[in-house]
């Protein structure tokens, strides 16, 4: 798969591709502005869970995916100056530089793949819902950490009420993609005025029964930027994902 | 207890002072070289798992325990200079600078509590034996990370056979306190000669029936640092750990 990515054969969105394998979120900065976003990654575990740091101008993620190139091997890239999207590229070969460190960052994915396992009922993994989670921006401030600060984003899946201990258990187990829920049950509570108008991503079926519940999401990164305004930065556009070379439950602490 | 600590009345480890409360390992590094520490704990996270980093020259863990000082609420401190150690001091008023910044990293103190409280026979724990666990410099490298390289320590425990997989549960549950073992029952295969000549701390009893379970250590930090050499570094004393605000079982996974 990151070979037809690599080949520009495919630019898509990666959701449901090569399951099983560890799908993850990608900032990529400059030197002078990594050591801020690493401490804020620290402060915000739940939203940054950080799997990966390239050395400085090295595109190789040595730890997750041997021999990769995060130039090439992302369908799709956001170009961030000043805080603006400035642009989407399907590779970033030439504007690649000796200064730039790349953070690959856990990604729902991989608990999405473990509730349906589990035989539990998320919406947005229905036949033709889309595979697009609702995203949204909370009341819930990240820890500010230098230079960047800004407001948590959140995931909303609609559990079936009998099944959201079961949904908290089997996400607990993958503290690395997000983990256990931030909250459960009233949007409101997170700054959330209306769950029909996400952010980003689209809205899912709510069924009576159903629960909203709310996971920190990988897009807080994007969101601090438009924040924090750093001069460059480079993201994976959302939903198209760098792929690895470790498995889902790899990652599982138990 | 850190009052007691700060004003000086305190000056010895604090192993079982506090129950219940989450001890830490300390690093305080220059900034110049708190970037590396940083990736060195990302690639790390079973011997360094990071809890908090302070900004630099503010001596407040605001996360863990507000208020408190990290120059004077450490019962003992090395000092290091090129990687050798050049003092031990109660305090450290004198040495603090602007560019220092605190690292904070979780301590087995917490996941020995939960092993006794689930019934499990760990022999440093029982009494007489002085809670002093006893720690190996091993074979395994740890993934080094700009200055940073050195070997991985671990601490042993002798746990009775039909205990071993519940002491993998119970710890599993703790993955910022070292988490899982890294190795159960063969020292040899991680490069330790003689389970009986430890490199720090005391040897423990072992019973026949006992199988020695291997854990990550935050004693490696100090390994790294005689391996790595970097100009200026202070430590925590081994032993004498920071206690912090934060109970145990908040930093429990599941």
């Amino acid at each position: 798969m990151r070979e037809c990515i690599r080949k520009g054969q495919f630019t898509g969105p990666t959701g449901g591709l090569a399951p099983g394998y560890v799908q993850t979120n990608m900032v990529i900065l400059p030197k002078e502005q990594a050591y801020d976003f690493l401490v804020f990654c620290q402060r915000n575990p739940k939203p940054c869970p950080l799997l990966e740091v390239t050395d400085p101008g090295d595109p190789e993620p040595k730890s997750l995916a041997p021999g990769a190139d995060l130039r090439t091997d992302v369908p799709k890239y956001r170009v961030w100056r000043n805080g603006d999207l400035a642009d989407e590229v399907t590779d970033i070969v030439d504007l690649w530089r000796a200064d730039l460190v790349a953070f690959l960052l856990g990604c729902s994915f991989t608990f999405d793949t473990a509730l349906v396992n589990a035989g539990i009922d998320v919406p947005h993994m229905r036949d033709g819902q889309g595979a697009n989670v609702p995203m949204y921006v909370t009341s819930i401030p990240t820890k500010p950490a230098g230079v960047f600060h800004g407001p948590m984003v959140v995931s909303m899946r609609a559990i079936p009420r009998e099944q959201v201990v079961k949904a908290v258990q089997v996400t607990s187990r993958f503290p690395t993609m997000h983990g256990a829920p931030i909250h459960i049950g009233n949007p409101g509570a997170i700054g959330i005025r209306d769950v029909n108008k996400p952010d980003y991503g689209s809205v899912v079926d709510m069924k009576d029964e159903d629960v909203p519940v709310f996971w920190a999401c990988g897009v807080t990164p994007q969101e601090v930027c438009l924040a924090s305004k750093p001069p460059f930065m480079i993201s994976h556009a959302p939903g198209h994902m760098f792929i690895t070379d470790v498995r889902d439950e790899d990652m599982a602490v138990i």
